[in-house]
């Protein structure tokens, strides 16, 4: 059994609150992390795939091939875009780190089985102080 | 002369267009930057400046005067925050990586001297691939 | 169940020494970090708690508030101070990166169940090459 | 049970490609990594062991030990070499990342034994965006 | 006047040696550099453009042109190549870092130009340890 | 002319402070770098020489002599060392960031100059938010 992670990158803006909160409640809540406007990051996106080297290649999978597949599941949908507003599979979600690595897994997992792989974790780092991972 | 310098970090959300454009034109000139729902980034800011070393205490300025100066001047504006729409010395101006370096340098420069010292750069990186210096 | 880790800095001195070694025996078993006069490093220190979401907020605990935990047990004690005698918590131990980590590990367990969360992992990095993980 | 990690670091060329493949089938398959001039990395190499802190030394092992071993064994067979032509452990093997932190940990398991400890994981970057972890 | 740096990223593998020596006489001159197999890097790009900001954009130029013209004109003549045998514009030259950066200089200085812009600095980094800097 | 730099890295304790205050008036002048017990640092020294490139060899210097010299004259003197108390260059001078780039400054630059080079800067960090840059 090997491992092997591919990191992506994207930007985006985001913001942390309710609905049914107000401005203020959602200020005591999430911190500055609420401001209406909206702030930003530049995430790091780690995708980290395992299963066995085929023997033909001298790989698990064929690199490229897994980040295509990233690039279209997530990256193009999460780059450049408003987290809470332009996101299709984040809808209905809080835009907290912690729900878009576990959305991404949603996205990412079948995917990567088709590859011939298993989805092992999700690793998304929001700065270089914070970062969440997910394993199934 | 010695020259010191300072990280520290912002995140932030921003878009860059011009109001006077469509979409569609802004699209087009600015390309994914210009998603109306913004996108946005973590900023690193290196603040540089110069003088003598203090006989006194060996150094040129109190780092941590400096750190304050910093962070009451530009942080605090600019951290958590929309460039576009949020921060009071960037009013009037593109929200682009080149006009925020120079609107902090004017924020700081004065500040700097104050402390018996010269800015000699701001240098603000966008991303890992991108980054912007200007001195004066 | 999501990970969460908080990075978090410090400075600090420390020595590897025995105290019924003398200077050369110290210096034939633990090298150059036997220095008597001390030597130091800048302390990177990853915390990893794990739990479940919470679906009022959106996310496993306030990251603010294990940062403020993380401060007031453990950085503000080791922080610009010697390990081998400034740090209450690192009486009677080696003040190697190993008993560093595991007496870290003991400073935060109950913190971070109070948070309602579980501590997993500490991390503590002494350089850019060496560093330590402990897992309970 | 404490885990420590030391992080050496090569320079190589190599190439992916099967002898029995013509170039052009090298290319289809391999993509640009089968350049038959070869290219080449900074590898990175991460080796985790594990094991019980010794009471005497307040450490797992001597990692200066443990850095000589990786030097004798991996560094020095691999370092400034091409992998595919040069370094012995590597004879009749794909020169992939993963062979390769398959290989090394090959050459480096019995060794720690050696030391009184265990090996855990091998974990070798490729670049910034590509690594392989392999664990037995 | 603002500066604007992009970084650009390449894996290649070279050799130090001069034709006219034998393996010997460049294993005494170029060390390891010499090995006859060749060895590679992840060699990182660094390019600075310098000029004035356009008010009707808010920067100096398009950063995604500048992307296009280095990988047109460099990236795509070095990445995943052997310096020494497949880059026509090293022909003729030392593969040495030192040598690589003037002529990356040389490929970029009219295409800056041609943009509205001056290019400003070549930065080439070899390893974490070692970078070159070439200014004209 | 090329500029060339060279990192090296060593681990130092230190202190700021005073030998006619008292540990009171140190502490409100110099903050906890103060504390009587020492504190340390990873420090990062980057090297920078320029010259003209050598037609015979490719390169401006070779970059093994430059390291060893570096090696000779700074950083066995300073590497797991108390910059205070243990480095003879550094006696009777604050044990500054900016007194040790100074010193390092006049430690190297005939050194350089003997190498048919000259020194262009000293740059060291203290962590990845300060640094000091000296050019003679």
């Amino acid at each position: 059994m090997i491992y092997i992670t591919r990191r992506e990158r994207f930007n985006a803006a985001h913001r942390l609150f309710r609905e049914d909160f107000t401005d203020e409640e959602n200020l005591a809540t999430f911190g500055k992390c609420s401001n209406p406007n909206w702030h930003g990051h530049n995430y790091e996106l780690f995708i980290t795939i395992k299963g066995e080297v085929n023997p033909q290649t001298g790989f698990l999978v064929n690199l490229k091939t897994l980040s295509t597949i990233i690039k279209e599941k997530v990256i193009d949908k999460v780059d450049h875009k408003n987290i809470n507003l332009d996101v299709s599979f984040m809808q209905g979600n809080f835009a907290s780190t912690e729900m878009l690595a576990i959305a991404i897994w949603n996205e990412l997992y079948k995917e990567v089985e088709n590859l011939g792989a298993i989805l092992h974790k999700v690793r998304l780092e929001e700065s270089e102080n914070n970062f969440v991972e997910y394993m199934g």
